[in-house]
């Protein structure tokens, strides 16, 4: 699979207006005129790991066997930070070593990582401030020519992770958890993971707070909600429960959005 | 040509900064890893069916036989709207029935239209809030592999219908119409279409009036106007009328937008 | 090469939410469907001819040999500026001739430059308001199946030339600059090449004055500068010096853009 179509997925922060992203495209193909590119997202916004973290847990296992995933957000570039291949999920993972895969790692037990210091894979005369173009680019494409990851450097065991935003259980059996991502609509993404909740939902009524207002309807799809000013809980694609408004931007009509805490009441457990 | 190169083209309104678009790309390159991926736009104005059929209009007779147009722009995902495969203009067209393919089916009296049922085709675990990559996107990637639309489910012969905004011509030979687009530069695109109006405007003089503003030039390039701060028609590429500034935009130099009324007076017409 | 995998670049102002880009990706891929069809960028600020400029010259040495760049910014559309292709630093460059291309064509001593007249290879129907979609999408494909150069038109050695941004040096030895470009993260690239400055800045100290803002240090990453308020150089990706914070827009935070004057004194000199 890898070496008849090799597929190389690109995600970062660098926008799509200036030359990085093409530079980036460029050394690729000149790796490996074969490989298709694929463009995830630019757009995440700079610096900011952990969207970048839970874009790439939302994305990858919709990706073929030996995918690689190159992923730079990388405020660290040229300091002591580590470049890293992941391999993981049966794919791989290509960037800096800040927290950006801490989401893949956790998937899979079996995780190799390895810290990339093989200069015979990077671009001969490398900067020290776009790495993406020197270093995880030509790694990439090596890795679509089956370089295998040992050829790159030593493995680690002990990754930068990304500080824990999981769903906490109050002892009155309440959840706590807080809203990790908005997205383009304004829907409202929390860290309440459907698989746990489904099947307390299922024959429970709840209230959900997020600064002052409250939900207390949960919906399988948008449409469902005739009132369009009133917010209900939905489950989201990614697997979590999302806050969301027909038609409209949550985010926006609502006042809430990223990091705001929200708690999850469920009334059998109250009474 | 499907089976040695096959194109998928996708147009959403689900903007490039989430995971939406890359998933979708996933499900299609898993499907067929040697599928051509062309990102049309995702930047559709969000929930806009009548500017996602408008785009498309005015695409899809540059793309070689039997590409798939993947568009999704869904506001009714998950209730009773109707998922559905076109088969027209020798090309296909997969999305929801909402409207969007209206002008290609117009555009084709022989046009096939699939109601798409057939879970075969569905990822294994559907949602009801992401149609775009648990249906469209694998019933995309069924047809560049040969599959063929009665796979998915029966035909139908009632397909959703936009609202039609044609130019309208009055008694007096005027016409009246609307701006039904303005693009990135300003340009305000009419309904007004060329083939119809070229030989009429070919040895009359007129008038063509949108708010306050007045117009009485027909340049065939931009900078044929010496006066920046002059408007003017312009044949525009998608085969309509376009109201025009040379180097700046008229949209808001004018203050006219999408939506307003124009009115198009023949000189000769009215001696 | 370009036979068997042809890779065809584009960049444009068209942005991404019209259907302009979309259109022109169809025409290439009907003329050839295995072009690799490559989004540089569609994010040039409208008709800016000089920043098209400088990120095609960041970008295409990361290309493979004979790679089409397509690039389309093109104030002039249907006017008398004249469609051209250059053959340079062992690639393509289709587009119009005003500028875009300038330094691509210094950079290369033995570049060709073909006036493109002939509508063989134009769509059998173009537009005065379009050529992207209508000569230079086809031009750009037909490069890919091996057309030579000179079945477009003949050759010529008079292109548009922008004028020069190039640092000086005063008699004092101090240089004289401007911010040529701002990038994504508002680092403000200056024309100081770092191979004219890289011995001098070796061994003396300096003092870089923008607007108001002093600047006196040099790092090799962003991460090195310690307070993320104080301003410092930077040795950019692209070559030049830029002007930058960590963490921070230097362009948003310092109040300076593009435009902008330089001035770098060397210390050591002026004693």
């Amino acid at each position: 699979m890898r070496g008849s179509h090799p597929i190389v997925t690109i995600l970062t922060d660098f926008g799509t207006a200036d030359y990085f992203v093409g530079a980036m495209k460029g050394v690729i193909l000149a790796k490996n005129p074969k490989t298709n590119l694929v463009d995830l997202t630019h757009e995440i916004p700079p610096q900011d790991v952990a969207t970048a973290a839970f874009t790439l847990l939302a994305l990858y296992r919709y990706f073929p066997r030996d995918t690689v995933h190159l992923a730079v957000v990388d405020p660290g570039v040229g300091s002591i930070r580590r470049p890293i291949v992941v391999r993981a999920v049966d794919q791989y993972f290509v960037g800096p070593d800040n927290g950006l895969f801490s989401p893949i790692i956790d998937a899979d037990s079996e995780a190799v990582i390895t810290h990339v210091t093989n200069p015979d894979y990077f671009l001969p005369e490398w900067s020290s401030t776009f790495h993406g173009r020197d270093i995880f680019a030509p790694v990439a494409a090596a890795l679509t020519l089956r370089v295998e990851p040992y050829r790159f450097g030593s493995t680690i065991d002990d990754p930068v992770r990304l500080k824990s935003e999981k769903m906490q259980t109050t002892e009155d059996g309440s959840r706590i958890g807080s809203i990790i991502h908005v997205d383009h609509f304004g829907n409202c993404v929390t860290n309440f993971p459907w698989s746990e909740l489904r099947a307390i939902l299922a024959n429970r009524s709840f209230c959900c707070r997020v600064r002052n207002v409250k939900i207390s309807r949960l919906f399988t799809y948008y449409g469902a909600a005739a009132d369009r000013r009133e917010p209900f809980l939905i489950v989201g694609s990614a697997g979590f429960l999302e806050i969301s408004l027909n038609c409209a931007s949550a985010s926006k009509e609502l006042g809430i959005g990223l990091g705001d805490a929200v708690l999850l009441v469920l009334h059998s457990s109250l009474k």
